[in-house]
């Protein structure tokens, strides 16, 4: 099928994916004086005395902000606000479908860190939590930083943290599968956009030891010069114990795991081979990866996952973000922090029974429907432990 | 029934009163990538080529923005942000029921005039029009009016314009049961809020010459020094032909009309017993009105409306909104104008047919079937004859 002609088609058909529908009758007026006027004064005044009553009384309880700025959808790159909605919709319709969770789509015409920052904090009494989408790095690091400070909602920027998720489920499943340690093995991350930077966060944080980043320029390395910004000199501080330097090729001699959110056809066969022995390969860039599974394969992995539906292990944020902020909801979480993620990350590697794992198969599929309720009750369960979540 | 309880229960019951639903069926890989990646990426390029194209292929034709900053809810007044949110649901809920129109309900923590028009005019690219609500006066004059500058969709501020469409609609009506003429009459409005500058100013207008303005110290005059503002001022110039001094009791002296929307009880027996011959009242304040209608009857008034449902002649905005933002997005209409609000009031007079006209009947009931219908055919028709329409 030609997904792009078939898609426009039918965009023009729905015209608009989401709908706002009523949830209460409004067919006499004793229906009208209980939802409207005169009635609907006493919820209002219940939440003047005590505002987290308006988690009670009105939708914030399950409604998600799905925000954009237009500056980096999907892989087109800054096409402005507007042109960002099908995607922001289509989130909005994966939310309701996947996690039973409300969630409305803005862009906003705006490229100004602190502009798009108020404007989020100024509406963020109307939500329960917001998503972030679609930002430009690394402008969405500081905004996402900024809204966690200012706002009293959980603030997630799924591109970096939902695909985060994903990515370390599918590792943990992988070194079942291999017989590694994460103590053990050398990880090279290709990209320096949001996934990327939050992959490599989130593994050395749950605790993957030798990391290595590279961009387009090669290895990201304490004292370069070339193509750096203040994340990237932050990430080479924090990765790259072994202070190389160098291309990606020379980056995967001996590595045990590549993890591309980059572009396509930067790794070929050849540079599996000099991989370490049962190698694992996330080839994430979409559609075109890295590099294709049976490319991969013939250079000697032994674990191929991408971004596409078409091959085995599809790292799909559809897996987590419906779920994590359905449990981040269910217990009116303050904040999705790492041990909410680490414990999406368990929920979807645990879906595998070992009878089940397999080099093919250490991803649960997107319609697996265990899915959103594995995840939404491990995170609300972390909510809890860490003291975030608040009912 | 005790309104407020059991309103209170149900909202408690409820826990919302709209959802955010999918309209699109994601039940396959296949419609994953219809309507998310890859497939989404061509009405995103459609829309980056033709900004215009968002109307087509994403919700915002149909999508409008319902906002407050909390400072004049009800009567309940400056209450907050997030307090104000039950009516804004309510509001979106009315908009849905009574026009298809999709409503979202946003509250701004800001009480700034431009840091409102900002973040409004920052989000606007999502919606096809913004209906301001709750807002006080004279701030709320100002945001529309600069928000009517900068964005390029329908602005429109219902406590002003909402209501002044169905005071006018009742007072045509009104007219012709008492046999009198516009350019004839004597007309006094009590009131210094959005509702009376909005009424006063669409009668002007619309061909009412003799109109006095009353606020709780009186007469507003040219030169009254006390308890004046920039808009009082204003409305000074443009009002009270007859340069009259005093207070309320003065000003309706020989009047035809007094159109109430301030306090509960200003208006006597007494007072409407110096009135003109066949007076007519609107008595809005609500939920008690300037005068009842028994008491207003008593003095000799012919015709009495109020904002309650449990009288005749009910002064409703629900008549209203619903059908004019039919009307305005059915032509994608660029601005709400004077002759539509014009149409929308001549559709709702005209829905009473001259042997169905009597004191009693003025303005169609709530639940009328015809209304949204009707006024949206208005509202549109006169939107093409002014040329803002734009399909």
């Amino acid at each position: 099928m030609d997904y792009a002609k078939e898609s426009l088609r039918l965009h023009k058909e729905w015209k608009g994916k989401i709908e706002v529908v009523s949830k209460v009758p409004v067919k006499t007026k004793e229906d009208l004086s209980l939802a409207y006027t005169p009635g609907v004064a006493q919820p209002c005044l219940e939440i003047q005395k005590d505002v987290n009553l308006s988690y009670d009384l009105t939708r914030r309880h399950n409604l998600c902000l799905v925000v954009t700025d237009g500056t980096a959808v999907l892989g087109l790159g800054d096409i402005g606000p507007e042109a960002g909605m099908p995607v922001m919709e289509g989130k909005c319709v994966l939310f309701k479908s996947f996690g039973d969770v409300d969630a409305f789509p803005l862009c906003i015409k705006s490229k100004d860190v602190d502009e798009i920052v108020n404007t989020i904090y100024l509406i963020s009494g109307s939500f329960g939590g917001v998503n972030l989408e679609d930002i430009s790095a690394p402008r969405c690091f500081e905004i996402e930083k900024k809204l966690k400070e200012k706002c009293d909602i959980p603030i997630f920027h799924d591109d970096q943290h939902g695909t985060a998720v994903i990515t370390l489920a599918g590792l943990i499943n992988a070194l079942k599968v291999v017989g590694k340690k994460k103590e053990d093995v050398n990880i090279v991350v290709s990209g320096a956009g949001a996934a990327a930077i939050s992959i490599s966060r989130l593994l050395l944080e749950y605790g993957f030891h030798n990391l290595v980043l590279c961009d387009r320029k090669g290895i990201i390395y304490e004292g370069r010069k070339d193509g750096m910004n203040p994340i990237k000199e932050e990430m080479a501080l924090e990765t790259n114990r072994g202070k190389k330097t160098g291309s990606l090729a020379d980056a995967l001699v001996g590595a045990d795991i590549f993890i591309g959110v980059s572009a396509p056809g930067v790794v070929s066969t050849e540079m599996v081979r000099t991989m370490a022995k049962d190698a694992i390969i996330f080839a994430c860039a979409n559609p075109t990866p890295e590099i294709f599974p049976d490319d991969a394969k013939a250079g000697g992995a032994k674990i191929v996952a991408t971004g596409r539906s078409d091959y085995p292990n599809q790292i799909n944020n559809v897996l987590a973000f419906p779920g994590i902020f359905r449990g981040t909801f269910d217990v009116r979480a303050s904040d999705i922090n790492e041990e909410m993620k680490f414990a999406a990350a368990h929920a979807l590697a645990d879906l595998i029974s070992e009878e089940e794992l397999s080099p093919e198969y250490i991803i649960p599929r997107a319609f697996d429907p265990r899915v959103g309720k594995a995840v939404a009750a491990a995170v609300a369960e972390a909510a809890r432990r860490t003291g975030v979540a608040r009912i």
